[in-house]
């Protein structure tokens, strides 16, 4: 068994959305060993959507289904690691269907965003109708390797049309080292109550068959 | 493949340390629907320590290990819960020797904490001498249903028995719907960088062998 940890590190200079300031993760020391606490104790200041996460309908729906909707069911599964490396813009059904779509699986976008380690404005996301053709398929969950699957859409088409239909969104993966292929997905989310995203340890488990 | 979560649930009424306030989890919405915004996001504010969580040397050892240690190596592995739901106050060598225990396998103490929804300041936890015994048998870590591993002993020698060693400390699981047996624990924490500890969502896989 051959474990790959596909999550970002998350630290106050990491890379964060559209850049802006106040969405940087801020740590703080309450208790150290040279005040003589004779231990160490954090406290985290962090958005949800820090980092890899997972977004749950409630993010763009109002009265949506909140983290409740992240059980071990629905966010362990068998995933597919889809190579777009190749697409400069955005992935559409014309990629999509290049490639081999399983319902019930989580499909996980490999592109070029794996391979930068700062904000680019211009990511590679999945387009409306990529969306919409993944949702026809009946996947369980999208996911990508930014930190939003979607750029530049004001009605936030992409999100809509998966959460609509109870398709879970992960973002801000890593890929860059993980082969095009089969995959046993573990992106339980934090278990945080009543919100709309929770960020995530994600990791894929390569097995034997 | 059966799927069990050993993880508390995150929110600002939850149980937290000692009832202290300033260990509470805050969530603060930052957009929301109400206000126009077309999507939810929220910001949470949380100890380190909170619910399930998992401590590095750097916890009680000044100079230890970060969070650099909680590698999908050291943090998913086999697992053997121990049922010590009969032990009322703490879990030392005699209780241990009645069970056994492998090299390499995290060890999980199931005991009455798991059936408490409160803080008790008197919970079931390690002494030093059920560490020193853990610790010569080489396990990989070792979890336990209370936030913390020990209480009322001021040079916290159970947990550095286990840290020097770099033996994993895993606390705030919920094992009360777990048999005695053995699993394969996922506990890897958020990848937070640089810190001494951090939280988890904890999943048992029951396999069929």
């Amino acid at each position: 068994m051959k474990i790959f940890d596909i999550s970002m590190s998350i630290h106050p200079g990491m890379t964060v959305y559209k850049n802006k300031e106040e969405k940087r993760p801020i740590l703080t020391i309450t208790r150290d060993f040279v005040q003589g606490a004779g231990a160490r104790e954090t406290r985290i200041t962090m958005d949800l959507h820090t980092g890899t996460h997972m977004d749950a309908p409630l993010h763009m729906i109002a009265g949506g289904r909140d983290s409740e909707i992240f059980t071990p069911d629905n966010t362990v599964a068998r995933a597919r690691v889809l190579d777009f490396t190749g697409v400069k813009d955005s992935i559409g059904p014309e990629d999509l269907k290049e490639k081999d779509i399983c319902r019930g699986y989580f499909v996980l976008l490999k592109t070029q965003n794996s391979y930068e380690d700062f904000f680019n404005p211009d990511f590679v996301y999945l387009s409306q109708g990529g969306a919409e053709y993944l949702a026809d398929r009946g996947v369980k969950g999208v996911g990508i390797d930014a930190l939003g699957i979607e750029r530049n859409q004001p009605g936030h088409e992409t999100h809509k049309i998966l959460l609509k239909k109870g398709i879970l969104i992960l973002e801000g993966l890593r890929l860059k080292d993980i082969p095009e292929g089969d995959y046993l997905l573990f992106a339980a989310p934090l278990k945080i109550a009543g919100v709309e995203a929770a960020p995530i340890r994600a990791l894929l488990v390569q097995t034997e068959e």
